[in-house]
């Protein structure tokens, strides 16, 4: 016997309630049984997206949201800022290159966030910038990005908008939508949200629907004014990944038991205790200065290899994290708190990674990870 | 109590086999056990598309494959014959018109196939046509076109392909990629494949694949090239859809048991024992002469409202089957038998729908629907 623990930044581990709703016999999607499950979810989204606007889905992954924010709301040649400084950071500069958009695009080193100076002076520079695009929680990297300050940069120009990749970001931390007047936030089914992947989500502002009404690039699968004015009659435009809705369903239930403010204390809770953790250990973060609340990412010692630590971590205790890509591959390991995951994951994860270290032939030296999360842990 | 049957064309029921398999708890899509996953529904998915090509998969609804097609293998202002003879046909028109084809639009009344002649003459005055769009089975109508014979016409041509939409096609009939030299084939998985949507399939031929080499129009998260190349080293471009992918070994394995042949053989004659069903109550099919065995399309009786057998169904019987689209709202119902459908369920649908009639104040007139079924599915 050995049990599978998934501690990565997505997919993330499903509840069984969720599981279980979604093994019941499909139905029909456009059955009056679909029309209720879908207004639930209309419902709970605007709550987890802390917004009056309506907000999209789609049967994709978290990168077809991205793509429909660039096809939807920009026309060819627009100038745009993308910041670029992990993965999904660069994903914005090739879709941006890929739809023909005259592209600066703002290097942030990895495991740093942009500086809000550096937007604010291009913005300065360009008055013809039309779109930020930027990264809640950059995944890749653990960090976050300060999206509230800039999206103050973008507020006070009536020709830019902020569009915001939040996939490890909604339901992870604060991203009220209308409070902070982001423009566009787009996230996935498997991260923050406790889903399979399959859907993909999008929510726009006022004034990301009038970008809407002038942009003229291509798209059709990805159309978000169909998909709005279907969603406003309480249906899809095209099939929807019905059992992921019927999922979705339940865990916005979940989601409104708990309390968003309670959903956002958890996570922070978490990534905290993680991160004490780990650095008790003596190890640093690769992102200190600005860590994401759904993912931590760690540089391993000297020594080791951080696809060892990875793969050790699989095959011999049965969990599942993240290693490094490109640049930052072997170099760092991510340890995700994101989801339907609780306090006893962290010991769970932590526990696991101690032992990993010492079949790698880390001296921890008396030091333990376990220990530092529990002192954040622990309730009384 | 009032148990639910499925008999619409898409969603179709999903076995219990396949919901307890995606009912286990997630894994992660970087990890050897999806690689292992994935290996075998590669294989199952060649087996199924009769081809030597690999099959693309994408976290979509069929919308997006077609899409795909589109924008992978064709340039602005190429020109390109759509046949539009139902709602999917008329689909292949928006989307070609949306990316700026020169589109000839072969009108065809809805309930007939396309005359091959037609395409034949059409391809003769023009030279410089680089693609025909066909649905195999035009779900919408109930209709099957002539696929083989205007891949034929295609096939002699060096710069045309033949781009099938084959929704409700693969796996209910014959549709044999290589050997009838189909250039691109798309299927969603909510229709023959049993699983609930969520996941769109495209397989390409060889000349298909130098059209994609040349092609100009922007495309990321549909991005064929980019998919073959992850698939041939065992994962996808973007997070897949895990659970739908487990559920789809699940069933490519029950296809291979049951054997593609034998697959198509009862559709078949799910189909046959449907029209005769209807016929033999005196009701006119919708698509007599070329009716697809996925669908059957059956003209209500003067002075019966389709919609109202569909809701009859659905509110008495608990039977959800569907009504007529458009041109042909409350005039036809569409009784599906795809997927996980067997010789019972036609005759389910049948008895329920002679229950609907008769409460609608159609008179039977000792006329059934049932006999006519039973003594075409009767095993002895």
């Amino acid at each position: 016997m050995k049990k599978q623990y998934l501690l990565a930044p997505g997919p993330t581990p499903v509840p069984p309630r969720v599981l279980q709703a979604m093994s019941l016999p499909i139905i029909h999607h456009r059955a009056p049984a679909y029309k209720e499950v879908f207004e639930d979810v209309r419902e709970g989204l605007k709550y987890l997206f802390q917004t009056q606007q309506e907000v999209l889905l789609f049967a994709a992954s978290g990168t077809g949201a991205m793509e429909g924010a660039v096809a939807n709301l920009f026309s060819a040649g627009d100038k745009v800022i993308t910041v670029n400084g992990g993965k999904f950071g660069e994903r914005w500069g090739q879709i941006t290159n890929t739809f023909g958009l005259e592209v600066i695009t703002v290097d942030v080193p990895w495991g740093q966030a942009v500086e809000p100076r550096r937007i604010a002076d291009l913005l300065a520079e360009n008055d013809d910038v039309r779109g930020v695009f930027i990264q809640a929680s950059e995944t890749s990297t653990g960090v976050a990005h300060p999206v509230r300050e800039i999206a103050e940069l973008v507020r006070e120009r009536e020709d830019t908008i902020i569009v915001v990749d939040a996939i490890t970001g909604v339901g992870v931390f604060a991203l009220p939508l209308d409070a902070w007047g982001l423009d566009v936030v787009v996230t996935g089914s498997q991260k923050a949200l406790m889903l399979p992947p399959g859907l993909a989500f999008a929510a726009l502002s006022e004034k990301a629907w009038k970008f809407n009404a002038t942009s003229t690039l291509p798209r059709y699968y990805f159309d978000f004014a169909k998909e709005l004015k279907n969603a406003l009659k309480g249906q899809n435009a095209y099939t929807p990944a019905v059992s992921l809705v019927i999922g979705l369903r339940e865990v916005l239930a979940m989601i409104r038991e708990e309390g968003l403010e309670n959903v956002f204390a958890r996570h922070e809770r978490l990534a905290t205790a993680t991160r004490a953790g780990v650095q008790a250990l003596g190890l640093d973060l690769y992102a200190p200065d600005a860590p994401s609340n759904a993912v931590t990412a760690v540089c391993v010692p000297a020594g080791v290899d951080g696809q060892d630590v990875v793969k050790t971590l699989r095959t011999t205790y049965g969990v599942t994290i993240a290693g490094g890509q490109d640049q930052a591959k072997g170099k760092i390991i991510r340890l995700a708190h994101l989801g339907y995951v609780d306090d006893l994951d962290v010991i769970t994860g932590l526990g696991a990674l101690e032992m990993a270290l010492m079949d790698l032939g880390y001296d921890l030296n008396e030091r333990s990870a376990v220990r530092a999360a529990q002192m954040i842990l622990r309730r009384k």
